[in-house]
């Protein structure tokens, strides 16, 4: 499992989006390995034409037949985000994953097209101070162990911007007036989120300015009239808005633009990444926030004590799992099987108040609710109930506690 | 340990709030027990007059020496809601367990009463469908495993509303006009929060009428312009506010007012109480979240990884035991000895934007930060970070997925 | 959901022995309540003979479509112990769960039954002061919520044995001479194991008196030469003994006739109750004993280190959910699945060897195994593993460490 | 933080043992690095003479101020067996962490003599496939994060026996005899025990052979009469043994001496290294596995159940971090923190018997004991418990349970 060398690679499948870095990426692999590429570019629901990326890699040498242009959308969010989701996962207390849950599908595609053209290496543009390079490698390391990974930032000596401007200048790249100079921060971005980071914001103590935000309208500029509206779920699953129903990516993008509307889902963070560093991060996920609580909201009376509990426990693993680019392995799998056994109930309609930069369950209801008016009641409750059980109860509790006291007495 | 005899009980301490219920528990200890009834009436923050207290219990017969009327506030925040903030504590995701927390307290006063009075069981108002009694209960065997305690909801039959104010007049208990009929719902309240629940708030479904409201502003209503604060921490406790330094209860009562004045901290919940049902609450917590959330963000900054997630997945397990009236026992002592470690060096100053019903983390800065932004800069870190090692931790990282997906190749 | 009525109860599932407490209760069933008794009797492997429980409950007057006598062994096994046995559970570090594990199979079938005959109560002969009761009702009330359950233990003033014995011939039933006097502990066994409490064991600080085992040889009577065998496991089950294929309770009953030979299993334990006090217990699990040691051996060259750790993480929740009689609950089904998960591949041969007390997993062997002689090796590689990926490894592992380090330099 | 280069080294504390590999890393640093080297060589109760190791070292040219020769016998139980024996820390299971609890210890030497000598860099033996180089490094680099480290290991080419014993004899070094061919397996050993792998074990189906065991007696030559002994302890560390006040080294070395002559403590594991691979192992902790057997007894007496569990629950986790190389991390010691927190009452007796292998507690005293036979009694108890608590703390612990299964109807 040394690093490949050079000459043993005959063809690569990199992870292409079509813009600069990627573009000279593309060169740089066909340069420095001399061997062929394949490009795989990704509609993960980013917002961003994909045509261009095939004229891109036509112009620079791929075959036709070796440029894939999938739209992921509906995998994405069907069989990543919704599972996530039905952990109620935030890493470190905030965060939605939101690219984190992107990367083992974008590597799950690499590498079967790797196996389609018989490929014996992917690449990507991750660097090698990041959590991207080890999200994406892990996941194919784990689904063809055999496989080669380039990782040209970790490789190359294009270390400044001027370096890759100039390079891709002398490889007959064209570079768009705007790329020449610094980009003021960077973004990745799919249909569950948009992550800013670096350059400006690098310094925690200052706010992030306005300009840095792309999906959400200031909070200030929300409308100011409150908007109801209401999720079904259906298995841990949103199924429908107000009573629409919608395949899982249309109902995330419907929540998105309700999302951004009123200036739900900022997120301004420090978090500790799996290299070890701290990094400062801008998220904004107008959608997910909104699912995410209302996914807890359908919970909160479809799931039992005992069932809730576990999943809380459990959660910061599962979250930390999926942030480090453990999507596929055996632990992640197993926490999975357990969430999911929890989520068979977990059906009924939650309502939410959309206001300013705040998503808040305001209501919620369940043809599985376990909630039962007759027991909570401060009404006779007809012998549902009997208070005198409840001394018993605490009797018992607290006789460790008692003896705990008692000691040495 | 079984049920006490009723002329057993010599003399005993009530927590007394003034108010009709307990006035009520007061009389009908001194008619159905025979004994002496000593009153402990706590400012915890509730923002009620209690020199009223003081007059009804000495109408009441109660000896003036008999009369005890603590300000509380203080050891409160500093003893009970600083260290469980320290631990991020959220009940079920949301929770902040303001009436929780009080509870404990409220038993040590009473317990300590009873030492000085020589009082052999102490008495409260908590119904027997809820946690309080659990609460007051084990905090109350906890310190004093021979006490006995008196919990008349779930011995009298006093069941309606109707039997209690016949029960009232009967026995010469003024009943103020407001009591007459049936209030519209429950509250508790304390300097961390005030939850209301019961009645017009027992259907989930139900929107939360905005006249149950009573600490905070509806968010529609708050000031149109964003207000920044800064709060500094010194060792994980919050000691300033926009420079200035407070008190504990000074300056949690301080946020509170912004909290108040920007509709912040509003909660309405469906969650699991510990005798096994399901009840809907909506809490009021408005200084308790922005501190919870300014908490968090100097932690960001502060706290290494491995202490930061540590803390994550202790923390169901602290708020469990906190919600389930486990505070004096020994399991949530180790757990705060873990976190009360993690936060010696939690100090430092965070800056949030109080808008609608948004508490925001804008900045944080600290002499003891763990940022570096030598190491993650998208610029040349001049050799702090050699990107070339993330190639050996990702392989071996990734060794044991390969040899997983080798299996049996 | 107050006590039963007595009068309420016309049709009652006994978990009847056929000894002397249960007929006892039977009888005061029949007398008390006025009522009809279904008995119900489990052959879990406990040895001792079925018939005469038959010939007793007909001499009380139980009608003969109203006895039921199960083997259960195959259920057992099959259903409950070996999906046990798959986490490796040990409560408090060392019990095997011999009785927990039994207790809702009774319950399931008491369950059933009460459906099949239209009983509306089940009844049991445990006391109120163990853990058994729990774990008999919780999983009645599971499957059936709205069943009575009777426990005379804690309903009866019979609190002596003299006054169970005099109760006893009072109503006609023959004591036998042996039980007339007090016994010097009580048991419970089944095909997994034997528990001994009580009486003589009541001091912790006295050695287990020899004439307490039953199950197991004194180890310094066990054969002074050791015994070698296999076990073969496929999905994490134990299939055969030393090659030969064996169903789950005929490979138990082989094993337990191995322990009891070398004198495996035995077990003295201070263990905390679920009600809260501490008892004393002394346990002989022996084929349990050498399976659990077994199939910790053939996970451990099956299972990768993720799945690995997360079971043993969650090990001790899941045993202590069992103990305390949750086995029909959510966690407990959600836990389930998340180790039922890891198991697909848990395939192979262990070799142990028995000895005096000892089980050791001396080898082991699968076509699924992960062990990697090549990986390994101190011999050269061949490549398999790059040690200077190490560097880069341990790099990363530690920047956080060092950016501690630096903290305030 | 990038590899050192070569002629930054002035001077390097190297951990020696005075065997033949050091011996030769010693001249490679000397030669390769052309620094001065200070070797390091402690006793931490290996059972080797120390004193060669002085005249190897004066030999190769090390200065007489620069060899440094420590006894740290007692500072390595006291500091770190005896914490990590409260916490009854065992690695998946089994493995009683010996080799892993001892490099913490060297690395923190390593750094204070390179502080006192003025050295830049320290040097350890270790290879690039295992554990203790992370274990070596971690620490270094948290007590020192400005430390050099150079593993000649993961550096030169010397990867046969037969290329390393050639440069030996190149560079004058003398190779034993017995050095000449290849060793069998290899090993490590301190107070703790002593492991072996490699080689002849390498095959986890082989049984390991007799001659591997060096440290106990095969349990089928000790003796035939079992010995009795009891352990005191203190505050959760053992203070004595038959009564005998002995210091926490002088303790582990007598209990080392009886393991070894009952054979206890061996153990053959197939185990997973932190590097990703897994390796087989067999190791030797006689006196340290009748520690870890007679604490918990006297736990068992001494700690409530919410300690007890709550430190079940966290022990895998700790047992990792040591097993990983994390002693000196923030959320060691928080761990740390909260299992000291719960020894302050862990005093009294454990009785054990030994024989064959097997260490049984069978019998434990406590002055702070919570065992209370007043409640346990199957006797009349006095009323210190009521059996009838047991119905009301059965049913609400049912409530959500009836809850669940009443869903839907």
């Amino acid at each position: 499992m040394s690093e490949p060398k050079r000459s043993d690679i005959k063809r690569v499948v990199l992870a292409y989006s079509g813009g600069l870095d990627t573009s000279v990426i593309l060169k740089w692999l066909q340069v420095t390995y001399g061997c062929e590429v394949v490009t795989f570019t990704a509609d993960l629901g980013q917002g961003e034409e994909l045509a261009p990326a095939r004229a891109k890699a036509e112009l620079m040498g791929v075959k036709a037949e070796h440029i894939y242009i999938d739209d992921l959308r509906e995998e994405f969010v069907r069989d990543f985000v919704f599972p996530m989701m039905r952990a109620n996962a935030r890493y470190e207390g905030d965060y939605l994953l939101g690219t984190s849950i992107a990367r083992p599908l974008i590597s799950k595609r690499l590498i079967e097209i790797a196996r389609e053209t018989g490929a014996d290496a992917v690449a990507h543009g991750a660097t090698g101070k990041g959590n991207d390079q080890v999200r994406f490698e892990l996941s194919a390391y784990a689904l063809e162990p055999g496989i080669k990974v380039i990782a040209p930032w970790r490789e190359w000596d294009l270390t400044s911007r001027t370096a890759l401007i100039a390079w891709a200048e002398a490889h007959q790249i064209p570079v768009p007036k705007d790329k020449r100079g610094e980009s003021p921060f960077s973004t990745d971005a799919n249909l569950l989120h948009t992550s800013s980071e670096g350059k400006v914001l690098e310094d925690p103590w200052q706010e992030t300015p306005d300009y840095v935000y792309s999906r959400t309208v200031n909070p200030e500029d929300a409308p100011d009239t409150p908007e109801y509206i209401t999720i079904d779920f259906a298995k841990g699953d949103g199924v429908a808005l107000n009573g629409e129903v919608m395949s899982p990516a249309t109902l995330l993008a419907a929540l998105n633009e309700l999302g951004r509307k009123h200036g739900i889902g900022r997120l301004d963070l420090v978090e500790n990444r799996f290299v070890g560093m701290k990094s400062r991060g801008m998220y904004e996920t107008p959608g997910g926030e909104i699912y995410a609580r209302a996914h807890r909201g359908i919970e909160s009376i479809t799931l039992d004590r005992g069932a809730a509990h576990l999943k809380d426990e459990l959660m910061p693993k599962y979250a930390e799992l999926i942030y480090n680019g453990f999507w596929f392995s055996p632990e992640r799998e197993m926490l999975q099987a357990a969430i999911d056994h929890s989520q068979a109930r977990v059906n009924g309609t939650v309502r939410l108040k959309l206001y300013k930069g705040n998503a808040s369950v305001v209501g919620r209801r369940s043809p599985d609710s376990l909630y039962s008016e007759r027991h909570v009641t401060f009404e006779d409750d007809a012998g549902a109930y009997d208070q005198k059980d409840a001394a018993g109860f605490i009797k018992l509790n607290a006789l460790r506690l008692r003896l705990l006291a008692q000691r040495g007495h």
